[in-house]
């Protein structure tokens, strides 16, 4: 029997910056016919998806619970009193977890808690001649995660939020999650419990985002919003950042691997698959200067693939998105990865620790076979929530630093004030800014007077 | 001679919160009737502000210099060929710059420098028994400054980004400054030598923003951008975050000074009038529990004020937006200044670092009289670009974390995999991604293996 791979081997760097590591850009998101087919039916006329999160956000803005719970009953199929849930409700959904849930619950917070608590992230103040300057870390005083409840709910990424988030002492973390059909998620629920989240809201959507920016009376309003969304909630969270910081703008997910023919096609395989199961739109590559390494894997992807319960999301997101490409060297391999930035990027290499200086953009690094992506995304401890499309060039996973902000610090010794003043009068007033120069004199002279006649 | 006070005096928190405290949510911004008709003039067609910028951004996204030239004409009145200015001439810039500002630059330059080398930003690595975990801290490699070069250019700016992205490490940071009738600000060449730029481009406005974020032949794209700008070049930056990171969204500056019996109200009424001559959006405020000191700075307002050059913006800013507050006590009005989240705070306090702890939303504190805002503004080292408009509750001055990215190291022993793989597996089942378990299990099967045939 021949059938076609389920993925190409492309030949070369270059073909492959053309093809499957070519970046498009970021373009207006339009709705399939039969979302923009049921936005005019509930809405009452054609809209586009950013009209449509605009009018919910306004709403919201203007009408609060009421406007809410109308969102929640239209789109969600019903809304449940009163928003904020219970904490006998919670603690009931974690009661009737199995057991087996619950220890992974437990056993993946502690991890990433753990990890998270290695992070410095803290105040320092440095008394010199001049005076004491400094930084003061505080962490933010309330913090919204979204939890979608779509057919199967992520418990895995609200912990990968709460957790550092209250690691870092964020006192009011909080979750929004959506009503599907009057019920919320179960294991939500059971999740916010083990994560130690502090409220939980039961919205959904654009309008959760819209009451965790602006607050209603039920729900006070936060300062940073993170997790996962459908369209609407990517773009209502594009909308409200200013009004309060967000966590990212996610886009689809990634791997690459890197590899050499010391790498387990087995294993190189195993990860593609898991990368691919997302969906249609995930990306899982994998770079080798070896033929016989790309060749197994090709094969080795085409035997796995048979057995898995989502081989039709596989099959088309490989297609699509997926490639094994054959570089020169391991070292043009690290550099297309570079290029590329991925979310994740997986070193299957003799030398892996040898290699990850030479790494420069990437989410998440994992060092050797034995770190693999999937285990990352639930039992290792740093977030899985990992900047996409690029941005690894310039953002990086959730961490403490999403939770804390800074304050500089300002003290200055009188003593040090003609050194300091002479410079600032200059550039003030080479600024036009008099009333600047002005300030830094008063305090001359009262300084000057003072050491006369102190 | 009776006169109207120059700044209102406001009794008790609420009617404070009611008035010059109150927050107004951000709105879309519509430019006054002479931009909209020279905007017509220029488009041949009316325009919301928000469509100039998009036309911008997408000609200069499709055709590149062609396009960042044709915009330099039409809106700065004349472009500069070539789009890159040769080290010659920033050099040149320098050596004609009068000796004080040189050295006032080049002080200022070391002051920001020896803060932010304070600051730490370091990868760590931390040797568990499950594996090594940890957090690799590496520099962005291109950061974009914009530098407007109005009326009056504003030197003390760039630096204040310029000189943080290179403490950190950043090896190309880059300025665009648009020519304004086909001329460079010459100050601000001189600010990007004392800085150590490594490169400044000649183009302002969004075609600015565009080159920067999306790259043209002449100007190669960067990672993030920084820098205040009008509003064209602040609706650019919103509609190109996403593509690159920014720093902020810049709303009008913020001084609230928190003074008890003890300040002096000469400098208190200092540093406000100072605040007020930004411009008339920018607010200066003083809370106080002294009746006696709000009376006396009301008075030395007046009195200073006659002498300063801006004294038409100073009393347009604290007609619209300056007050002094009545507090029951000192207690009351940090919590109003929390509330409030300002750019910079004053503490004019006999007990100002006891007090230290309580402040929790302010871009900067300025602890203690000698320490003034219009000195931290030029010469005393943290950057001056902070957060605004209550951002300051999420996000912090301009530092070393704004030029550095995270990516999270993850290796693990393979003694290791068990526990972790059993916790991995119950979750990816839950969430119904079983080439996750697989991926895991491939793993926990092959080490299996080496331990009952190694």
């Amino acid at each position: 029997m021949t059938t076609r791979e389920a993925i190409r081997i492309v030949r070369g760097a270059q073909a492959a910056r053309a093809s499957v590591l070519a970046r498009k850009p970021l373009d207006e998101i339009t709705g399939s016919p039969e979302l923009q087919s049921s936005i005019e039916r509930l809405f009452g006329k054609p809209m586009t998806l950013d009209q449509v999160v605009a009018t919910i956000l306004n709403d919201v803005r203007n009408d609060g619970d009421t406007a809410v719970q109308h969102y929640s009953t239209l789109l969600d199929g019903g809304a449940v009193e009163p928003l904020r849930v219970s904490a006998e409700e919670i603690e009931r959904a974690w009661q009737s977890t199995p057991q087996p849930l619950r220890d992974a619950l437990t056993h993946a917070a502690e991890r990433i808690a753990a990890f998270h608590q290695l992070q410095k992230a803290g105040s320092w103040l440095n008394w010199g001649d001049e005076g004491t300057l400094g930084q003061m870390v505080r962490p933010l005083e309330r913090v919204g995660i979204y939890a979608p409840n779509g057919r199967v709910p992520y418990p895995s990424s609200l912990l990968m939020a709460a957790v550092p988030a209250k690691v870092a002492g964020v006192p009011h973390v909080v979750v929004a999650t959506p009503p599907r059909g009057g019920q919320l998620s179960q294991t939500i629920l059971a999740a916010a419990y083990a994560a130690g989240v502090d409220e939980v809201y039961a919205v959904g959507g654009a309008q959760a985002i819209g009451a965790l920016a602006y607050g209603t009376a039920s729900i006070p309003r936060v300062d940073k919003i993170l997790g996962p969304g459908n369209i609407f909630v990517v773009l209502a969270k594009r909308r409200v950042y200013g009004s309060v910081d967000i966590d990212q703008l996610p886009g689809p997910t990634e791997t690459l691997l890197v590899a050499d023919e010391s790498a387990n096609p087995v294993f190189a395989a195993a990860d593609m698959l898991a990368q691919a199961e997302h969906d249609p739109l995930a990306s899982a590559i994998l770079i080798t200067p070896s033929c016989q390494l790309a060749e197994r894997v090709q094969a080795e992807i085409g035997r796995q693939l048979t057995s898995l319960s989502r081989a039709e999301t596989i099959r088309a997101s490989l297609e699509s998105n997926g490639a094994i490409v054959l570089a020169e060297d391991v070292d043009e391999a690290i550099q297309l990865a570079n290029e590329y930035a991925p979310e994740h990027l997986c070193l299957l290499l003799a030398d892996a620790w040898e290699r990850l200086g030479q790494v420069r953009n990437a989410g998440g690094v994992f060092v050797g076979e034995w770190a693999s992506e999937a285990l990352g995304d639930y039992a290792i401890g740093p977030s899985h929530i990992m900047p996409t499309n690029r941005t690894a060039r310039f953002s990086s996973p959730v961490n403490i630093w999403d939770f804390v902000k800074i304050t500089s610090v300002f003290n200055i010794n009188p003593d040090a004030l003609p050194a300091l003043s002479a410079t600032a009068i200059t550039l003030a007033e080479e600024e036009g800014l008099t009333a600047h120069a002005q300030a830094v004199r008063v305090r001359l002279q009262a300084c000057d007077q003072e050491v006369r006649h102190g």
